[in-house]
């Protein structure tokens, strides 16, 4: 097992060093304040940065119009940290009950994906639409529209993309000369997507929750919106840390075995969890009798912080009795694995269900 | 007057080195002897260069499905160069009796023209449809799509713009950094237009009349064609020299004065072919009626002999009563104008009709 924790790695990706580099503020406790029934990746600080989060909860609070998008580049099938983004916009949708836009980008990861086809692009789009709508969004509020099918994309793309110079994409996308012409106009879809709302509801203020690591595409979309063009709204964005895998590796990969996918049985899970998940407990039960666990890098832990233990007291319970030696790692794990495993019974479930509303909420 | 005529500019452009730097074919005898009832523009030689012009023949001769397409970027009004391609098409269109593609591309000139607006790029698309529409293309067997409207043709570009890598792009297009990355990914767009009939329709030969000057992007289209994620047949080309302005420019310009635009009045007509029309006439009456005129640089023979007398008698009669220096360079001017406005005239009155038949040919 890697000594890599999250932790390490998240002292290495120095997340002040990135806010004060991409000019992005911390998320202030006036914030966090207003966020206490938000869903826990919110209120317990994986977002930690923002760009005007203050003004979009002011607007929202207030009763005027606000909107939430976040998109999903397809993949063959999505894992719990896919969710990440979804389970925000969600939880914000509850509180405030405005309008959530979700576009699928099949054709990004058809251009930047060399041996993927069309075909599957659009297989694995249908596929991870179906886990989105299973997550409970409300339908009526909630447009989830797909590139390759919602092709209207492209009169937005296109207005965007004549404010949009080759040298700009290519430095906010790094792109190469030996890349496809797609994947260089791809920046003008992405902020089509993000500007999509005020193209569709005119002027207003929408919310990106979205990895720190992919400002860069917020700000470039800042400065379009608010061209003469179209005198947009600049976007605002919430700003999530790395949510680590099982072993703790700074991000959570499909390529790999220890993540857990959506259509994980529940053995899986709990395989995977009681071989994989990082644990912070002692060699020995003796020994973690006598010193206890820790909680600040056990990965366990961290998932039910993050994602399945959204009961503040509860939380608080397991913690102290790990940290007393009282609970066990496998215990510990085993916690894990049943909320894990009673998510994903219902998302399973639901998912069979969405087949039947997948109309309901595609543009 | 200028004394360049464009025959001189002819001398300069030299069509025989395009076609080898090409490496594209001139139109032969045999070709021609298949032509005897086509439009002038294709059997008196304004066509001079193809690639696999007759491959295409064979096919529709044979009764094989072939299509044509040819395309417009729209403008704010439509002059009679821009009508060459169409009035190819249509012939053809009329002897094989095959389908017609058009595509509108509103995007590419909204990408390369940096003043024009989205708002303008409709506008200029719907009345240039029009003006194609009144030309008397067959419905049902002629099909008008515009980019910003006929959204689609995005899924068709982007699997085309996974193949061709900016670096192809820019070489073929001569793109710069400070462009912007519609116009970047806009050679997608061509290519699928050019195989448009081919994704809608199956592999079958597609014929391109084209300007000389473009056959850089069908070499590009060619080599995707036959990528084997779509396996389609290579589209066929036929090439056109410059088309004079009426002052023997070699290339007619929407900018200019001299040119004769669709929505010309007669008296508009008339002034501009008498005040630009260059003339191979001699200075004075007695000395042409001496000399004779020559119809190998007077632009006035030139149109009739491209566009507007379709009978070759007629167009021989004409030709030796000027060079006899019996027809004067001003009676000369004047059966032009009157052919001219006889077309334009009906042409009006069937582009007013086509905005009720608007639906029956777009896509």
């Amino acid at each position: 097992m890697t000594t890599v924790t999250p932790w390490e790695v998240e002292g290495k990706v120095d997340y002040n060093k990135l806010m004060k580099d991409f000019g992005t503020n911390e998320i202030p406790s006036a914030i966090y304040k207003k966020l206490s029934k938000a869903h826990p990746l919110l209120r317990r600080g994986v977002y930690f940065s923002h760009r005007d989060f203050d003004k979009w909860l002011t607007a929202a609070e207030s009763g005027k119009k606000v909107s939430i998008l976040t998109g999903r580049g397809p993949s063959a099938k999505m894992h719990i940290g896919h969710l990440v983004p979804f389970m925000v916009a969600k939880s914000l949708q509850e509180i405030y009950d405005c309008e959530v836009y979700i576009p699928i980008s099949d054709d990004e990861k058809f251009y930047v994906k060399e041996e993927l086809t069309y075909e599957k692009a659009l297989e694995y789009s249908k596929d991870n639409i179906l886990d989105i709508i299973a997550l409970g969004f409300k339908p009526g509020k909630t447009f989830i529209f797909e590139d390759f099918v919602y092709t209207e994309i492209y009169k937005y793309a296109a207005r965007i993309a004549k404010h949009m110079t080759y040298s700009t994409a290519k430095a906010a996308f790094g792109l190469k000369p030996e890349n496809n012409i797609g994947w260089s106009f791809y920046p003008a879809m992405q902020a089509a997507h993000i500007l999509f709302p005020q193209f569709q509801k005119g002027k207003h203020l929408t919310l990106v929750p979205i990895g720190i690591d992919q400002d860069p595409f917020i700000r470039l979309t800042r400065d379009v919106a608010v061209h003469r063009d179209f005198n947009f709204e600049k976007p605002c964005a919430v700003h999530a840390k790395f949510v680590p895998s099982l072993t703790g590796d700074a991000k959570m990969s499909s390529s790999g075995e220890n993540v857990i996918f959506l259509s994980d049985t529940e053995k899986e899970v709990k395989n995977k969890i009681n071989k994989y998940a990082f644990s912070g407990g002692q060699a020995t039960v003796e020994e973690h009798r006598k010193k206890g666990g820790d909680t600040s890098v056990d990965v366990s832990y961290k998932y039910l912080e993050m994602f399945f233990e959204e009961d503040d007291n509860e939380l608080k319970r397991i913690q102290d009795s790990y940290k007393s030696g009282d609970l066990l790692s496998g215990e510990l794990k085993k916690i894990l694995i049943d909320k894990i495993n009673n998510f994903l019974k219902e998302h399973q479930e639901k998912k069979e269900k969405a087949k039947k509303n997948f109309e309901k909420y595609l543009l």
